[in-house]
Order: structure tokens, then C-alpha cells, then sequence
């Protein structure tokens, strides 16, 4: 039922959910009223964490899944769900170094990006490769 | 087969796609040409509806999904499609409320948001319980 | 499986990770630092070509994958895994249209984006079939 996964997925939605809340107390902390999103700087910090992030997750969580569900199918075990929700993990870790930096110094956000942008990239690649080995496996 | 679900995503999307219509339309009658996205109050109002749903979309239906199929599957039936569909229903009008009052007068846009974050809240957490409580059961 | 269709959605976001690289080399090329994201007209171009695909992927890929699943589903075939795929690449191939003549001149981006809007159309379209073709077949 890739159930780690599920976890991981509604976890990472969570945190997302979070940053959404964190954009609607800046607004009132920082006097910026909708539809308006600059106008002082610090209120465009949180906004662009929670942008960047609402980026992130159409490439993450495709990525995710279908890394998962696509090795597991091959191999019919749960160590696809393992790898994922692993990496799912270190995803998760990263957008919380991104945002706590990127409210502190945006110059200081690179570290907690690339953590993320890596485990979404490693789960892309993987996926695409297990992917065409199924295509190997079964003739296509 | 999730069928109830299913179709509340792609009506969800339809209404999304229709949101993007409507900002290309206000750009047209507010005179803003890309790459701005700024410029003309009113225009920002279709804007934002829009770019604030683009965001709403991957918290409400990776939990929708992972909602009906984690409880459907610890309990063999379609009782969670049903419940999330209805829960899914509820987000759709939030969302054409928020769309309504957000063109009319922004300041008025918290009900229908908080329609709809609510509905997104309720899967979120439903989902969430229904993974851990999968977990009690097989033991892990 | 749905092979093809998992192939299309990694290389749909194969393609949004480049898009958000060329973003992070345009900050750098035009001196436009974070968190601001306006500044430089060139920058904003490269900047509103991954924001719009960000938010084209949450209508395109829940399309994809319920039409692919759904006439599936009801066939017993791999014929809407192939149908979907085909659909995807004109898809792929309509954003890589948007963003080159995005970049190029703004005004000229209508045929890219057309392109990737019809296929999106026609998935969606496409899915609603299904899933009202399924309950007609299956009494609801």
C-alpha cells in the first residue's frame, strides 16, 4: 500500500500548509493587505518560502511516487516505498533549513535548497530509470 | 475505483482552468502585458485567485487521494471515496466563493478561503489518521 | 502499468526542474536577488515561464493520469495509457515552444501555450468522459 510514502507525502502537504499560515501572519505583521505580495521586504520572504515551495511540490511528489510504485511493481517488494520515504524525509528536512534561513538571510537559503532540490532530483532520476528498466525487463 | 473522486479532481481542475481563462481575459481588459503581473489593482485580484488556487491544489488533492484510498483500503469499502468526495464538493464552493468576494473586494475573500482550507484540513488530518491507524493494524 | 504515462509525467517535470535552473541562472545574469522577483523585464521572463508551468502541471497531471486510468479502467486495455502519453508529449513539446518564444518576445508566446492548453484540454475532457461513461455502464 506504499503506506511511508502516503506518510511522507501528507507530511511534506503539512509543512506546505504551515508556510501558507506563516504568509498570513506576515501579511498582518508586515501590513501588506491581499492582493498586494511586495512591499516590504521581509513579508516577501515568507511569500517567496511558500511560492518556491508550491513550485517544488508538482516535482517532488510526482517524483516520489513514481519511484516508489515503479521499482516496487519490478521487484515486487517495498523497498521502493523505503528508498522514497527516505528521501522523502531528507526533502522535508531541506524545505525546513530553506525556510528558516531564507526568513533570516535569503542570501543564506542555498544550503537548505540544495538539500531538497537533490532528493527530489535523486527520486526524478531514479524513477526514470526504473522506469526504462521495466520497459528493458519486459520488452516494451 | 475511486470514481467519486475522481471526478471531483477533474471538476476541481476544470475550475482551476477556468480561473486561468479569467486572468487572461483581465489582462486583455486591465491592460497588464507579460511578463508583468503587477501594474493594475483589479487585474491583481484575478491574479492572485488564481495563483493562490495554484497553490491550494497540491495540499488539497494529494490529501483528497491518500484520504479515500488509505481508508478504503483498511476497510474494504467506498465509504471514503463518498466522504472525500463530499469533503472535495465543499472545497469546489469554497473555492468559487473565494473567487467571487476576492474580485469584488479583497478584504472579503477570508470566507470562502477558509471554506476550503478547512475542507483541505479535514482530508489532511483524516488522511493522516487513517495511515496511522493502517499502521496499528499490520502492526508496521 | 501505466508505463508510458509515468515516462511522459517524469519527463514533464524533467523539464520544470530545467525551467527553474534557467531561473536561478537569469537571477545571476540579470541581478535580480532574492526575495525579490521583479526588477529586470528580461528576468521576468524567464521567471514567468516556470511560474506558469508550476501552475500548469496541477491541471495537466491529474488529467493525464485519470484519463490514462479511467478509459483503462473500462476498456481492460492499455489504450488510454497510450492515448494519455501521446497527449503528455504534446504537452512537453508545447512548453518547450512557450518558453523559447516566451524568452525571445512575450507577445509571441500564444502558439506554445495554446498547444499545451489544448492538450490539457482534451485530457481533462477526455477524463470527465470516462468517468461519466463508467457510471452510465456501472448504474453508478
Amino acid at each position: 500500500m506504499h503506506s511511508l510514502v502516503a506518510l511522507v507525502t501528507l507530511l511534506s502537504v503539512a509543512l506546505f500548509f504551515w508556510m501558507g499560515a506563516d504568509v498570513a501572519r506576515a501579511r498582518i505583521r508586515f501590513g501588506v493587505h491581499a492582493p498586494a505580495v511586495t512591499g516590504h521586504p521581509d513579508f516577501e520572504r515568507h511569500f517567496r518560502v511558500q511560492a518556491n515551495t508550491a513550485e517544488g511540490l508538482p516535482l517532488f511528489l510526482p517524483s516520489l511516487w513514481l519511484f516508489a510504485l515503479t521499482l516496487d511493481g519490478l521487484r515486487s517488494s517495498d523497498l521502493g516505498d523505503k528508498i522514497a520515504a527516505a528521501l522523502g524525509l531528507v526533502w522535508i528536512i531541506g524545505r525546513v533549513m530553506y525556510m528558516r534561513s531564507y526568513v533570516r538571510d535569503p542570501a543564506s537559503r542555498g544550503l537548505g535548497f540544495g538539500v531538497q532540490a537533490l532528493a527530489s532530483l535523486l527520486l526524478l532520476i531514479g524513477g526514470l530509470f526504473a522506469i526504462v528498466w521495466g520497459f528493458v525487463k519486459t520488452g516494451l
